[in-house]
């Protein structure tokens, strides 16, 4: 008999019928014996349509303070209707508000942090046979005001009520029934994967694997907390997410091939090279609150120094406006700017104890003819800046020569 | 400058745009230096939208305390919007749900009642200048569950936190301009009433005036908070609800003419006269649930009598059965049925130092050949029972034989 927290998003829970097949689910786990907490998200479209309600009111920056009391009452609303459809089935089952649970936050409204959760009236309705039904994405603060911990925000709901609880795993219901090495939209052969380890999870959700929110994912990890990603509406094993002692003796060298087209590119060229040069071209880039991601500089010969960063599409032409100013202030020789660049990263903790990772990655894209502009590593991640074109190209080509398809392929062929 | 408290119905806050109005309506009266608490309900629809849900999942009896879960967030969205809206307008405002404020309910989840109502947090945020919006209809029990007060309790809520505050006047806004001395729509000279004091007032509502919810009215008798009727978007004093000693120098005999046409007449005879017959007729009847309205014995030549009472329309084939079978138990000669009755009645503090009202009642109804069956009185109200074709006459005739028309008849013509 294990305790489980399942979290089940907008999509799982998108109509009365959506939320019925969700309490048949629940409703199966616990006849097996399993103590159940469920957290859910507003039903697909709720959220949406209560911000349409607040900036038909004011379309700048409506109150954060009210924004939080508007959007918690989506996830209410779920919980209510999900713990009727559950006693509807014959199981017990309460539902419970951020601010009943005490899902205690600061007060940074719309995106709250966790600090504490109150265990104690959770464990004594479960002791009592309830199936517990927690509103996602809401706490309270200090003070009793409702908080939000931003958009996506279930997936941490769900991840800290698990740590807080002592959870035997966290299981999170998605519209995928796993991760995979890599999209199966670009590559065919690309395969669910078993097992991950946090720190891989990470590096591909920070990739735009989307599974999982980011957040949830280094909750999980701080607190050892087992995840795991499962179809809502499909059976199936999903991937386990997990430490990685606990996978040592199966673990691959590669976990997936992860990319990211949301990237763009700034170079300021002919820099004086001296010291706080970095600081004097970041400084302002994120005073504006413009995220830099990879970083490059070289030394030329001349004393000069070029340097490249990448930053998200959205806030290429922001940085630019800024690094053009800083380029004259620090009579750099000019700023070139291209959003058509693609970043693509090999995955793995496998890394640390395999040498050669980077040479085979280098030599597989050299093989179909990829320049790299820029390359950044990290203990269990290298990735690569190259021309945006080439990115479904790069992807394949690293996934089959890194063996992580359905079929493997033959070494002796590559 | 006084505290008021102010509370908006569904259709008051219908719409984004009905918001915008409120919140000018309340912007005025915090510019012109008054304290305001507003309680708003729920947009119109929204609270039918919710338990239409509920009734996907659960058509005949969904959870009473998840039905509270839910339904309540219609009260918490409009919090937060008109909270917004009132920040638009450069008022500093703030929402609070019924959980926020502490309004503790006992744990009668979908009809619960008001215990006590925590005032600091209130009295702070008031002197701290802000503007307060509360959730209607809605509290909390002991255990910190989400509770409702019962449809149209939001008029209870706003006559609870004036009590609680100490507010100088509680303003009910609605869709009439205040309380009528009868409907309009059968009496064209149907006047306004200035003043009207709680006991009235009680009358006329309970015969089915619908502007106040009773529940409001009694708890601002009980707590003596002066109440005032007024329309939501029209200008004007509307009905100020108080006091009798405080209107005495200009009490009128009778205040208004109300009925009702949601009567049926039943009436069980020749029933053995013995003690205890009353009870053994009405026991079951209350038994099943089915309130009784006018109740009239009398003792026939031969030791037997006829005994009959009026119930709501909707209960009568029911209450029609169970008295069957009393009468049958009782050995009775038989039960008559009849729904096609209505309920006239005067109602009026005056008529308690008034001699001959019931008179001057029964005389203006004999003017016009309409024939009394039931008669029923109380210190403030007299009520007979007629046939249903003749209310509209009835009433008309009562209107003009009290005066309470615009234009006073002369009655040296009556």
């Amino acid at each position: 008999m294990s305790l489980i927290v399942q979290k089940f998003g907008g999509t799982s829970v998108g109509s009365i019928e959506r939320i019925g097949h969700v309490a048949d689910k629940v409703a199966r786990f616990t006849r097996e014996g399993h103590r159940i907490v469920v957290v859910v998200s507003a039903m697909s479209g709720e959220t949406n349509r209560l911000i349409a309600l607040a900036h038909e009111i004011e379309d700048r920056h409506p109150m954060p303070r009210e924004m939080d009391v508007l959007v918690s009452t989506g996830e209410q609303v779920t919980t209510a209707l999900l713990a009727m459809a559950l006693n509807k089935r014959g199981i017990k089952a309460k539902s419970y508000t951020g601010s009943q649970v005490r899902i205690l936050t600061d007060n940074a409204h719309t995106k709250a942090r966790i600090r504490e959760i109150d265990d104690q009236r959770l464990h004594a309705d479960l002791d009592n046979g309830y199936v517990l039904v927690v509103a996602g994405f809401q706490g309270v603060d200090e003070h009793g005001n409702i908080t939000t911990l931003g958009r996506g925000g279930s997936d941490t709901t769900a991840v800290a009520l698990a740590a807080a609880l002592k959870a035997d795993e966290c299981q999170i219901y998605t519209d995928v029934d796993g991760v995979y090495t890599t999209d199966p939209r670009v590559v065919d052969g690309a395969r669910r994967l078993d097992r991950i380890t946090f720190e891989e999870m990470l590096e591909m959700a920070s990739m735009g694997s989307k599974v999982l929110q980011i957040r949830a994912v280094e909750f999980a990890g701080k607190y050892n907390v087992p995840l795991r990603v499962l179809h809502s509406f499909q059976e199936g094993p999903g991937t386990l997410i997990t430490l990685e002692d606990k996978l040592k003796m199966e673990t691959p060298t590669i976990a997936g091939i992860a990319f990211n087209r949301d990237e763009a590119k700034l170079t300021i060229l002919g820099v004086p090279d001296m010291p706080g040069v970095a600081y004097k071209i970041l400084g302002p880039i994120g005073d504006a609150n413009i995220e830099v991601d990879v970083i490059v500089q070289n030394v030329a010969d001349d004393n000069t120094t070029d340097f490249t960063f990448t930053v998200s599409r959205a806030d290429l032409p922001r940085a630019e406006e800024i690094l053009d100013s800083i380029a004259q202030k620090l009579e750099a020789r000019g700023v070139r700017a291209d959003n058509r660049i693609a970043k693509v990263s090999v995955v793995g903790v496998g890394m640390r104890s395999h040498a050669g990772v980077a040479s085979q990655m280098f030599a597989a894209l050299a093989e179909v003819g990829i320049n790299i502009q820029m390359i950044t590593t990290s203990e269990i991640k290298i990735s690569v800046i190259i021309e945006e074109k080439f990115l479904e190209l790069a992807v394949r080509a690293l996934h089959s020569s890194f063996h992580l398809g359905k079929e493997p392929v033959d070494e002796s062929a590559a």
